[in-house]
């Protein structure tokens, strides 16, 4: 079988771990990861011995990484012509401008969720509407918290039908590295209702949501509070075995000593997981309760890697490498080994 | 007049306050307050030249207390004696041990929300259930989440009448200065629903309540998130309007700059105002959202003195001060310059 | 007595702390303040019901505060041509634009540790070199940390002579209530050698000095670990006992329950202390040794109050109403009550 | 070449890392690890597909642990015996308890820096004082903190001396995934000096040390600000010369990107490092200076994993697989790829 060729643009959070993710994947290959210079990033990829290679989108710092013995596979346009799709993990408003080159070679691109909206052709979550993107050029992903969100809003949508949803999130300020943001003893409160739930109903027209977002001082992951109003009648028996039945929700029980955020990057962590990295969102079974005919649960966003899994469904559906949803995403999953 | 006289058992972060509440209540003399030892707290009382008199409840503290000049004007059994109505604020459990002493002299007691309720004839909140307080003899405040959030659900409740509500409280997991508790970068999970949508319908028994509740590492104040299904159609403007009027709710907008809890605990300090405490929630009004009939919206609790007008009410319930509620909060109010 | 008259210009963290301080000097009239719009402080001070004169500086912003009900008293050049010495407690840089208008109407005035040092005839501490300020009409006065850090060494000083100082300082990021800056779950560290201890040689010339600095995610004040090499040889008690002497240093505990930052500020607020703060430095007893000749302590400096007393003697210098250090600085500690 | 037979009592935080380490070395063999119940790191190894043996240390346990599907390879007992040397990892004083077991079997064993010093035969690190462990029964490792600052003072004073040491330990008070103790907003002070310094002075007693230690509401590492004086003068150049001579420290630059403890975390789990974690500690170049004679120096020390290098020195002190103090740490550095 003939391998798709992916490029990632960026090498930050997002796009470190696209890159191993691609790597994860039998049917793709990764061409090499494209960033501007000489960041925390690219030194780690050269101590690591440049498992992959590197390409330089910013000419004029060609001897600063030189210097240092990062070799250089090529430009930024190198990389492009040599992919039929990128991954575009760039700042926001960089990849907007990046899509022009794309553009130019008549490459597929996928964007991630800072980009604004207008970027792509489709707006994309792998389980919600992967037959939306099959064949196109431009897709954009949702948001790490947005992406964990659909994926459970999206699971019992399509069990027992959602009218509609409503959010509290309690939003992690900061990725652990980050010095350019933070909160110190502070919680910052949004205007209501918060993107994630507009994007939401973007991505499921059929459902209403609103949602109130609490930025906190912590940096392992988001949590969400939901309040689903289903179509029909369910029990929390039902509603816990359509997550377990999810291959990208964990259930997890506070009583094993599942206690919060910190517990599951614990965990991911001595699981030895690559990055220490989790691609499941958690749902919390002690929070999981039928209240006044709405099915209420906690769940927890592992923020730098959850969208991982829905950027190789996308691959998918713009190479039209499965046209059937279920088995796009379950060769996603065969990779991931997620069950 | 005669003045009621109280006396404060427990001389930690709520029995402060209530020794400042009660100095405020012009009807009202604090006759003292009662510790184990020489706390911080104790050492701040003595520094400030003992605004009011320290009894002791552990005698054999005695030495240590006189050696650092604290002048202890009985024992708790002399304070218990010379009160009408003793306001305990011991750590949880200590209260129902104390309840044999305030009974052995037929004193009133009113216990804070950490004790259990079987120590107490009546769970009391000054707004929600004032009658029922009237003339007993033992009487248990709700803890602070639990008051403030009965504040803003009573609010609505006299109006147009609340069916149910579902909330999802972000917590703030210890007081500034405490070094016996706290989270470091984590965030801790509890089973639904917690105790505080428990409580409110022990309060509030015709409505029906859940709660998700998250610990997140900051000390200054909570926020809770709430969603009510109110029993007739309403308003942003008219539920804004319910809070507006609402002595003990301040409404305060993050264009202004109140961007979370922090900012509240800066304002009250930027005022000047004893402790730097404020009584008021304070609900986000960019939070306020009616979303498929149900009313949306965010407050912040200010932990260490959210209880303080509430315990005044029930000094008032049980000593029959006023018998008509809105009187009595009023009283409370004026005294407290709650408009 | 003819009290001197002092405005406040910049009403921020520092400036509310100085108009407070103002206040408190029975021998200063405070004019007023000057910010540039309608911050949280200024809609705090409204509420407070306007203690002080408000002078605006933008007079764009005149509309806005009219319609919120702040009484304007006039602009910010009103207000330099009512005072004798202003008070500059501006964000960085704007002092110095200020300092053209205060020129203009020959008035002295006294910038904060912020602002460049060019901006001052006189770099400036109360009790290191307030000589150098008689007189003079620029003062610019050490920062936060600086300032407490010059007490405590130039207490030694003058007892038995310093020759070299090493610091580390555990900086708090933010002060309560920021959202502009912050850090989550990190430290932050910085070159070596500190502005801190660049400062201190500079007003104290006979001193070397360096000193590391880490940034932590904490609001509650600082803490510097101090190592001095004394030209003469010292006891622990000795060492301790000159710190007991200075007015303006706390010996604390841990014993004692002042555990660390978070004490101390639980402490001046449980005191019912003006914005819950402390004037003094305070440092921990059990931090204080004698090594190989050296003096080892660790104290707490209260970052948001820390420059008012020192504020208040520059005052005192610029306009000489005291001509001798230890009166000045006695008179500033007379009214703030400290001993 | 017949492999020394290691397993691991005790898999916590330490624990686990143990496992992994003795993975990397070839010339030993990782029998099993021992455990007391279903922790979550227990899960992690079964969701791992238990890459080695679970031996229960509480018998009482094993039906919880089999019906959640652990394969149990036998009592704590059975491990002891078929082991060469036991690590133990387990919490202070649960040692010092099972020290006994080791005995009876006439096994070698060596303790983490949480167990009582008495625990052992010799206090041991591997730079400082290798050739006190050969053949010796039972060693105890010095804590993280000391660990990393050993090295750093061991590998000055092989080259220039060192007469004594100051410092200034920020610690990180809890690690990732805690939930039972945690700092919120606040620093905590102990006293003078901290058992690092007095730990130091066990394992180098030609040296003096003195330490203030704070600890602050951060997971990813301490940070030491050191004051050394050394026997000779000496230069910052040479002085950064010998830190990057070592093979278990790392020289860092802030003008990279490594801004402190965090950056250093971010770039471990960058890496793909094992469990994201890094085993050498990280001088800040920016910090290093010689003040007065002294040398001056900030470093980062990975907690989790400092010490399992130099517990490999120990397994092969107590079992003579090398008699050479260089050859043997060369010999665990080889293994761990520390150049």
């Amino acid at each position: 079988m003939k391998k798709v060729k992916v490029g990632v643009v960026g090498y930050g959070v997002i796009g470190i771990r696209l890159a191993t993710g691609v790597s994860m994947q039998e049917d793709m290959e990764l061409v090499g990861v494209a960033d501007v210079g000489l960041t925390l990033s690219v030194r780690a990829l050269l101590e690591r011995g440049m498992p992959y290679d590197f390409y330089l989108a910013v000419p004029e710092n060609r001897k600063q990484l030189e210097d240092h013995g990062v070799p250089i596979a090529g430009t930024l346009e190198d990389l492009v012509q040599k992919c039929d799709v990128i991954l575009d993990a760039t700042s926001a408003g960089v990849g907007a401008k990046n899509k022009e080159l794309y553009a130019k070679y008549g490459k597929k691109a996928i964007f991630q969720g800072g980009e604004s909206t207008e970027v792509a052709d489709v707006f994309f979550h792998g389980y919600a509407n992967y037959e939306k993107g099959l064949g196109k050029q431009f897709l954009k992903l949702t948001s790490c918290n947005t992406t964990g969100l659909i994926r459970a809003v999206d699971c019992i949508d399509r069990e027992i039908g959602v009218e509609n949803v409503m959010l509290t999130i309690v939003r992690r300020v900061a990725d652990p590295g980050d010095y350019h943001r933070g909160l110190t003893n502070a919680l910052k409160v949004e205007t209501v209702p918060s993107h994630q739930a507009t994007d939401l109903m973007l991505i499921m027209p059929h459902v209403k949501a609103t949602g109130v977002l609490v930025h906190t001082p912590v940096t392992h992951g988001h949590f969400i509070s939901v309040n689903i109003k289903p179509k029909k009648d369910t029990t929390k028996e039902e509603v816990l075995q359509f997550f377990h039945s999810h291959p990208r929700i964990r259930v997890v029980r506070t009583a094993d000593g599942f206690l919060g955020n910190a517990s599951l990057f614990r965990y991911a962590r001595d699981m030895g997981l690559p990055h220490s990295d989790m691609y499941e969102i958690a749902v919390f079974e002690e929070t999981v309760e039928i209240f006044e005919g709405h099915i209420i649960f906690g769940f927890h966003v592992p923020q730098e890697a959850v969208v991982t899994p829905e950027t190789m469904d996308a691959v998918r559906a713009v190479m039209e490498m499965q046209t059937d949803r279920l088995e796009a995403v379950g060769m996603t999953n065969k990779y991931f080994n997620l069950k």
